[in-house]
């Protein structure tokens, strides 16, 4: 029915990622029948995070402090910055538990259809960052698409070559992954990069 | 990362129906990149919707009035009154625009697994409204499940048999549908209510 306040939210809802109307509505009418379990809390949690949450000024990460509780941090390694697209590919990481440096979020990659420049992405601050005495190595964890490749290489040329090591994620067979699955691509650059058993 | 407060959001929205903890990753990041035009609209309406929205105490429909702008309106036909399992079949319904009665929310099916016994269902009240002098039909419009069919009986079997008519959805062919995709049991109703062409 036309419930004005129930469209609205689930008009809010239906514009989330990975949700459509049809989603939307299940999601409000689940969160109406839980008010007290579930409504209330995500309200609650929402409005928390909408006035906490900041961007760290140092790193671009979102975090409820600035700097972030990474860049804050006595017990990451500040000799290695680790260059991603935005903040999901830093949750990734986090979540890996593989890398305990310091991250850079560059808030996008080039791209000439997308029309986005190269002052549009944080790169002078990563730049800056890097010229730090102490940063000894930067890890270029740009997404393996044409777009991302091309931020890779437009970095590596800023940086101050020959003072910090500049790297790149390995490509090769995900672990778990089977073969027949794979595309050619990545079995290509899986054989290329082959080690010693 | 770890930051405790979106992780809490996260795992809020992972307990939507239809998104897991990624899509929930997705969404959050989504409305942290947004946050003035879909974060905060968002947390708005949902503490708005958490504090006006009551169930009816006519119908159980979820509204911002009680009784609900459905049995308040002068232009609903009182004379029907349509039973459906939950406000999603209502919606559903007022969606179509196909029904212009009034409407009574059971809150669920008898259910001899789940355990649900007519005392929880909001039988009683759907009598009641019947006895009503104005009311000429009550349609049972319940799922064609077997939990469905069984609440149909049950409630059929309470009302004043007599003085209102008690009819039920018709099944059949949904309109756009493709017969070879349909079930036996469906076409079977099909066939046998049948209609000169």
């Amino acid at each position: 029915m036309a419930v004005s306040e129930i469209d609205q939210l689930i008009a809010l809802f239906a514009r989330l990622p990975g949700l459509g109307p049809r989603s939307a509505r299940r999601a409000v009418l689940h969160l109406l029948q839980r008010r007290e379990q579930h409504l209330q809390p995500l309200a609650a949690a929402l409005t928390r995070v909408s006035q906490t949450i900041k961007i760290c000024s140092v790193c671009g990460n979102l975090d409820d402090h600035d700097p972030c509780r990474i860049c804050r941090s006595e017990e990451r390694d500040r000799r290695v910055i680790c260059v991603v697209e935005d903040v999901s590919a830093l949750w990734a990481l986090e979540r890996s538990g593989a890398f305990r440096g310091l991250y850079h979020v560059l808030g996008g990659t080039l791209s000439a259809i997308d029309g986005r420049s190269p002052e549009e992405l944080n790169i002078t601050g990563l730049v800056g960052r890097a010229s730090a005495p102490e940063v000894e190595e930067v890890i270029l964890a740009l997404g393996a698409t044409v777009e991302g490749q091309t931020t890779a290489h437009y970095i590596q040329d800023r940086l101050p070559a020959g003072r910090v090591r500049v790297s790149r994620l390995a490509h090769g067979v995900p672990v778990g992954g089977a073969l027949d699955y794979l595309d050619d691509g990545t079995l290509n650059a899986a054989l290329q990069a082959r080690r010693p058993a």
